[in-house]
């Protein structure tokens, strides 16, 4: 018996169970300090009424014989992929419902989606960016690269014509940046991954998050996208479900490497590894998509809107740069005093008890950076930056 | 870019779909017959009412903010965890909670555990067996040996000395078979895996039909399986969770391979790949274990026991010669007539309007056998068997 040799390779703790024990460590020994979270990138904003009434309803189906479903299909009820299509069609967007898979999460389905890979590809990964993309390639032993993401070029790489890469990450709008790629961004990563036969993980988790028109939510609004490109989409931001757990990935028909079409492998891998999302999720999910669903969850994404503004105009006002917080939930912001990321964090943590990300658990580039998210209680985020912005380095 | 060369080598249709295709061909010649479908694993009966008033009462707290919840830990609630352990610990089986990982069904965890082990170990698969654990190896290239499991030894295949294997499936009671190992059995499967250093994945998701104390309903009631087991078990079948999707995975403290802890390795898997399971859903499994819950799903597991009564009577009557029904909703009859299983399994359709799985689905040693489930609705079930018991062969 050998175990898979490659998870010694892996950093010995994930990112935010080291933050939560620094937090747990501080509370204890603080047991009446009023810790304010801006950390963990999770919402707080309860599900859409819409939702929760889809999700009483099919609960209630469920407890009916002439109403029960059992195994649903694996890559998700018709209705739901119907909607996902019809709502890529409102910006322009042609899906086939075929061409999407319900998944319990983008998080699940980014690693999962490594199974149809060769475990000698080489992976492209910006830096910094969400650990997940390098620790799932490292468990499989895939040689990975990292795009350099940098102030100077706005957190945005363009790609490198001399690298040769197979398996692409780009996420847009960035988590932790919050940097979002034009259209002429994207096209450049469409047209390189075309020249490489390479294939694209196009995460789209924050899409819900882009105001301006002018830049892409899909990366299939990019000609040639189709050809390169699985993008994976989300419940958990645009609507809350975190912990009520829907995602979706879209895979094109026509979408082929080796003469090997990649929605024909997804689906044997979910057909074999994956039983489907339960019913009553589906129809909570479907839910977001009706007319009081959406303008519900557009007034959840309003307050966290009016949250990355409150921290832009703490942050302009402390005289910290940033990026991110106009499209995206996150600001990513460059730690004041030439403090390191973990120092930065430790300070703000016990001089102001609010709790960050240090950007050096993104990447080797995040290094003197740090993330703040716009998920919090509106007043808890307006205390979080007073106190940030009072504080001296 | 190179595709994973394994899914090549995985046969091109699944055996469900097959099925599927054929009975809807059936069904779009003759759109007045009335087939009764005795096939799939899925259970028909509706979730308990302590089930649905548990997801009812989560989807509402998910619409308020202050009950809202968003991730959870990814291996589940500690509520659920404890209430596995207490269930357990009914039958004599003592786990700490941290044993316990709750996930999205047995079918996700039996194929994502895989990502623990190297692609060289050599698996041992008992044949017939459910085709998931040969197809989920079969896409990581692990060579894979069968243990033959045959009329003779009653479906129940007792280790080989002889045989060098790294990596051990059991499912009892089985499916197809519906044999279920003895104590004496499971305990030749422990020693030996504890004498090949070797894992055994223990597949326990049909373990609530047995009905006599004497068997083992855990592989954690032989001693040493602590030191080689990992178990998975399911509420799809207690309690009809097929579209709700909860199972959990049982890895011990203290099982350890080439010096790593494989319940470490596997929170590192979970945390990394997976996000836990929908509140609603944990809080509606919760539920099965209260004592109103217990009553509820053991009517709907005296209803399907029922059914397998009946099955195993019209067989009986039938002069056909059978294995399981007692201790497990499958019964596995050898075809009349000398018939291969989908021959069988044509005729049945076509002459009798009934649907089972053919034996040879399930491997090669299923050729010749054929299975029927007692997940129908009481009635049909009826029916079916009094037309199979009337056709001649």
């Amino acid at each position: 018996m050998r175990v898979n040799p490659h998870y010694r390779e892996l950093a010995e703790s994930y990112l935010f169970s080291t933050i939560s024990r620094k937090v747990k460590e501080y509370q204890d020994a603080h047991p009446d300090a009023a810790v304010i979270r801006l950390g963990i990138g999770d919402v707080t904003r309860p599900l859409a009424p819409a939702v929760v009434e889809a999700m009483e309803r099919a609960a209630a189906e469920q407890g009916e014989a002439a109403t029960f479903r059992g195994y649903g299909p694996e890559q998700g009820y018709p209705f739901l992929r119907e909607a996902v299509a019809a709502y890529y069609a409102g910006f322009g967007v042609e899906l086939s419902p075929e061409e999407v898979f319900i998944s319990d999460g983008a998080k699940s389905d980014l690693g999962n989606i490594l199974d149809l890979f060769a475990a000698d590809n080489t992976v492209l990964i910006p830096d910094p960016v969400y650990p997940v993309y390098v620790d799932t390639n490292r468990m499989a032993g895939r040689p990975i690269l990292f795009a350099d993401a940098t102030w100077e070029n706005g957190f945005l790489p363009a790609p490198d014509p001399a690298v040769k890469a197979d398996i692409i990450y780009i996420c847009s709008p960035n988590n932790p940046t919050g940097a979002v790629y034009t259209r002429e961004g994207l096209q450049a990563w469409v047209d390189y991954a075309l020249a490489q036969d390479a294939v694209i993980l196009f995460d789209a988790a924050y899409a819900c998050f882009i105001q301006d028109p002018a830049l892409p939510r899909s990366i299939y609004e990019i000609p040639g996208a189709r050809d390169c490109a699985i993008e994976f989409g989300s419940f958990s931001k645009m609507a809350g479900f975190t912990g009520t757990r829907c995602g979706f990935t879209i895979v094109p028909q026509g979408l082929t490497r080796e003469g090997m079409s990649l929605a024909g492998m997804w689906l044997r891998r979910q057909t074999t590894k994956f039983n489907g999302v339960p019913y009553i999720v589906q129809r909570g999910a479907e839910a977001v998509f009706t007319p009081h669903g959406l303008t519900q969850i557009q007034e959840n994404l309003d307050y966290y809107r009016e949250n990355a503004r409150v921290i832009m105009a703490g942050l302009t006002q402390a005289g910290i740069a940033f990026t991110g917080g106009e499209h995206s939930p996150y600001l990513w912001l460059r730690c004041p005093g030439g403090l390191d990321s973990w120092s930065y964090f430790d300070r703000l943590l016990q001089e102001a008890q609010v709790v960050g990300t240090p950007g050096a658990g993104f990447g080797r580039n995040g290094e003197g950076y740090f993330r703040l998210t716009a998920f919090g209680d509106q007043d808890a985020t307006r205390q979080a930056m007073a106190r940030l912005a009072a504080l001296r380095f």
